[in-house]
């Protein structure tokens, strides 16, 4: 299923010796030595000793992270949408004014801006939820394929792995046509979706993935055929899922079930499925996801943000759900809050704590995170895997006072993106001390992406 | 009421030119050319040309944070207590061990390093609430004020402003003797506290305030007693109130009323008071608070990291009492966080958004939270108050992409402690490109303070 490793890595031997590493368990090994050919881990030693050739990672080394739920767009919306009261419709309005402005230079700059600051945080792979296909006004563009072209592009350029979940969206609601700048995002029915997305050829570091908008934007006929093309296709499905109650009442009224049962009924859950969000899920509904394999993603900063409110995450995992975490939204770019979120707004709820340790939360980031976007070798640091490495400094004042019997815990808890200074991706230096070696000044790229497209 | 600045700045003037500063409303000023002589601002001009010889301070300056309420020792347990389930009173467990193991001089090396780590974030005030008086067993040490003087010597160490809140507590529950490592923490009576108290003698940069560790472990004739003496020496006194729902249990059974109705009943309520929490109020406990002008701190990641619940900040303000922010158990240390989770974390139980606008969150981190500790005339960038000024950068991937009209938000809602790259204290520069001018290396600071009281 991967289609190998991010091009331009070399295809020598490198060794990297970490001081640290968690390698899966309760805790982190102590002096590491990682070899990597090809872009691939070969061999994994704990309790090494440092050869002189070997690149040498400082504090603690994980596997790579990944952000199952994207879209990039969203990133020109931090800071703006935080001012005056609403609610989740409100804030839609304002993301929709982004997405009718966007072209696709626009759509490519600000993705690669926003995958660099991925990079930058420890993502090495993003699932892009990608729903943005077409000219304003609904009108296709010469390739039909443009905008997902561009995605595709710009996630090359910033040195992340990237999963394009082309998202069929038809209508605005069960049986009222899209409207507005959802024009931009409708093909003309999952026939034409699957036609169009028949015509996309991606490169390596790239595969491809399938999406359901959601129930309210996609009848239960269509949502038939986007599943059933995903199976045919070996392709991830992944669908948003009961994020707001009034979506619930919509698929009630409509089709007389649940997101979830509707989307049941359709053939859409099951092992290579992925719920989006679940914040809003019946007992029945949790049940039917775990009973079928079906993956559920999480998006706690976005959840937070957006006022969605706290998901049964540990329900679902318990009755063996795989959970996944992304930053959807991008109201902040962080893996370490998305993971500890997880826990906090839970133990807000609950009143108690220690529902997720912190190495179940750092497999929800790595290598759950990657087998729910189509990446099963990645995430792991272990023989045989695609060699993804993200370094974190125990130099910085949050974390520091850490000791190896709490390290996982600490990074977990208390680490922060700034604190990431290494990334690497199938054996390719994407980070550095902190630098982006392939954008250079993320912070600006970020700024002339954003200035383009929003109101100053 | 304020002692004056922070020893050591310059007498002589100074000027500031900032790219942006927040002078308070609802938005930033350009070319804010700031004035300082003796430590307190001398004038403020928007608009203005950036003279010759002024320091220039890029990005967005705010005025500086108060840290209302922290227990400087609880740095230790970062990262520590987040293996195993539990409650807040299995983390208290934990708190205890490291209580039990501090000395003298160990508390003044990991308040220093921890109050250091406050300024690197933009405190620049911290109010410290101190129940730690005693030798191993109960007995006073040789100078019964010891613990507290180490803690204004490391605040005078780190250059963050102080007010010792010398913290009254007498028994583990109503009519039981405290015990174990609560023996540090009792005064024999509300009149021994009184009396050790006033031996208490603080110089520049720092002042005096009172507090009753909570009504659970102090009954109410001596906080009517601990009242009296914060009343009569012109003293801000703060209290525990209700951060845990047995908490209202244990005084309903021994009191006949909530904490909140105990307290007013001792003469405890009012404008320098403030409750500490607030977490699981009635309604008519709210009224209390706010009819009495009592203000209330939250403590948002504290709150949250130990499964607290979320208190009603929104009904208290608009009742009106002065809301302010503490970073408590210093599970993270980041005024950004305090801020942004007072709102985001309403969001997370009402559904909605646009509960606390960007600069009503400023207001309780900056002048209002100065106010809840005894400096009414820090916290604001303004002709008189005492120069504070904490700079954040705009070059980080967090915040770029901001544009003037939208710096409140984005700083408030993206901002990072990292992003904190200058802070002056009473005129006096403290952090300036994100170092620590006295502290010099916080980060081995803290490791060598943590190590030397935790179990490794």
């Amino acid at each position: 299923m991967t289609r190998g490793p991010v091009s331009g890595q070399a295809a020598d031997l490198t060794t990297y010796f970490c001081d640290h590493a968690w390698l899966g368990g309760d805790a982190t090994a102590k002096a590491v030595l990682v070899s990597v050919h090809d872009g691939r881990i070969t061999a994994v030693e704990a309790g090494a000793r440092e050869p002189r050739e070997a690149v040498h990672l400082a504090g603690v080394t994980l596997p790579g992270f990944a952000n199952v739920h994207s879209h990039a767009f969203h990133r020109a919306l931090r800071g703006r949408t935080q001012r005056g009261g609403g609610t989740f419709w409100s804030w839609r309005e304002q993301m929709y004014r982004v997405a009718a402005a966007l072209s696709p230079e626009s759509y490519y700059a600000l993705a690669r801006a926003t995958y660099a600051e991925m990079t930058l945080a420890g993502f090495t792979s993003v699932g892009e939820f990608h729903y943005l296909h077409h000219q304003p006004g609904g009108a296709p563009y010469a390739d039909a394929n443009e905008m997902g072209a561009a995605l595709v592009a710009a996630a090359c350029e910033a040195g992340i792995r990237i999963t394009l979940l082309d998202t069929c969206y038809l209508e605005s609601a069960p049986g009222r046509p899209a409207e507005g700048p959802q024009l931009r995002f409708a093909d003309a029915g999952a026939e034409a979706w699957a036609e169009r997305v028949a015509g996309l050829h991606l490169g390596a570091g790239a595969r491809l993935g399938a999406a359901i908008h959601s129930v309210r934007a996609v009848p239960p006929a269509a949502a038939r055929l986007v599943a059933h093309a995903a199976a045919s296709n070996d392709l991830p499905l992944h669908f948003h899922l009961s994020e707001q109650v009034s979506e619930n009442e919509t698929a009630i009224a409509a089709y007389g079930a649940t997101p979830a049962a509707v989307l049941g009924g359709s053939g859409a859950l099951g092992p290579t499925a992925v719920a989006v969000h679940g914040t809003h899920l019946s007992g029945k509904d949790v049940e039917l996801l775990a009973s079928s394999g079906t993956g559920v993603c999480m998006c706690p900063t976005t959840e937070r943000d957006l006022a969605d409110g706290v998901g049964p995450a540990r329900l679902l995992a318990e009755a063996g759900a795989p959970i996944s975490l992304g930053s959807d939204s991008h109201a902040v770019i962080d893996a370490f809050e998305e993971m500890r979120g997880l826990e906090l707004d839970e133990r807000l709820v609950s009143g108690r704590r220690g529902h997720w340790s912190a190495p179940e939360l750092l497999v929800a980031a790595t290598s759950a995170g990657h087998e729910a976007i189509g990446w099963p070798d990645c995430g792991r640091i272990a023989p045989g895997s695609v060699a993804d490495l993200v370094t974190v400094t125990l130099d910085s004042p949050r974390l520091a006072g850490a000791t190896p019997r709490s390290f996982v815990e600490h990074v977990v808890f208390a680490g922060s993106a700034p604190d990431v200074t290494d990334v690497v991706v199938a054996g390719r230096v994407v980070v550095s001390q902190g630098r982006h070696r392939l954008v250079g000044d993320v912070s600006a790229a970020l700024g002339a992406a954003i200035s383009s497209v929003v109101e100053r």
